[in-house]
């Protein structure tokens, strides 16, 4: 009883940091991704392959949690990522409000258009955690079973866009693409949900049209992003 | 730091719990394999092979957590399982010790010899509770990357036996079986590791002899088990 106590304590306060992010995120029109999925699923290589197409036009900064290494940041760094800020959380099996809000002392948000948080490989914990983002980007891959929304439905409900990952790989795989789109939707009818292989490249078009989107619809006019950088 | 230290209680609690489930294990001679992974590496899979090819000659009973729903119980128990105990944690990301010590009540230990519990999907949080086991196996597959062993050092430090499942996509990734190896070396070079497809049944036939040589070291005269089980 006292655990769970102290974890509403944590969770409320966790709730007063994030909606401080979120107004900080808003007056200077940023959007804000929270990326989520199993340790494996692709969230570093979707955001390698989003660096390469994309920084060129979206001034972008990324956030990426980690466990034990700053491998993903590392990575995130080499596919050209101008702003990178790992966040290791010491065996923490999340990212918290606090760590976020910490890792962007010294990012400029006035400078960039596009913020995204790469969360620690957890398909449980990081749902319960409100980072002031626009919305949590669920990822799954074709390798892991179809049947993932139903065992892991926290998750899928409190994200509003579900990506399929490695679906190069679904002629090797038992793996359903239509029972997936149906689980997940039984979950949360509202997810937008886009089918790419971070491999070959298949289907990363429709992600990036949909992401310049998002970007341009949250901030439409960036008085504050120079010439060119705009959209 | 009142976060910490009700953390600290839990864990204390949860030691208390495991040592009288260790002590139950070990005066009844029952193996007890912890099995932890990712969410979809292949924890039931695994253990749908293994009812396979060993549930008749090795009496065993499973134990399968997950989040929300039984979907693992139902699985196991159609590949032949015939104790099969489900525990739905309802959002608690891993499993401890008093929920594996309540799905045991109905259990009796002197008639099986092997005790599978398989953990919920998650390579973080299951790594800091006892259940008794007598090792954790922790598996990972040849889709999630070859990194895993660096990103989530607990769970390999504090297992035994390492299953790399999925060797039949090893073609269509860019996973090095020898980084994988050696990385998880790095991190406890006292691992067993296991080589294995689910899918195809390749490399299980190792798999199964470990398991048979394992439970039959812990207990080499199961005078408790009639005659048509013994080893």
């Amino acid at each position: 009883m006292a655990r769970i106590e102290i974890e509403k304590k944590v969770l409320s306060e966790n709730e007063k940091i994030a909606a401080r992010l979120r107004q900080q995120f808003s007056s200077s029109g940023v959007t804000v991704l929270n990326l989520v999925s199993s340790p494996g699923s692709g969230k570093t290589s979707l955001l390698e392959r989003t660096l390469g197409a994309l920084a060129e036009v979206i001034p972008m900064a990324l956030v990426a949690g980690d466990v034990q290494t700053d491998n993903d940041a590392k990575r995130l760094e080499a596919a050209g990522g101008q702003i990178v800020r790992p966040i290791i959380t010491g065996g923490a099996c999340h990212l918290d409000a606090a760590m976020v809000e910490k890792s962007l002392t010294e990012i400029d948000l006035n400078q960039i258009r596009l913020l995204f948080i790469e969360n620690v490989g957890n398909l449980v914990c990081p749902s319960s955690y409100d980072l002031g983002e626009d919305q949590k980007v669920v990822l799954i891959s074709t390798t892991e079973g179809d049947d993932k929304p139903q065992k892991y439905p926290s998750m899928f409900r409190r994200s509003s866009t579900l990506v399929i990952n490695k679906i190069d790989l679904l002629d090797y795989t038992d793996f359903s693409m239509e029972s997936a789109r149906s689980n997940a939707l039984s979950i949360n009818g509202k997810l937008s949900v886009h089918e790419v292989s971070c491999r070959t490249g298949t289907g990363l078009d429709g992600w990036y049209a949909w992401l310049t989107e998002l970007v341009a619809r949250k901030n439409p006019d960036p008085k504050h992003i120079e010439e060119n950088h705009r959209l």
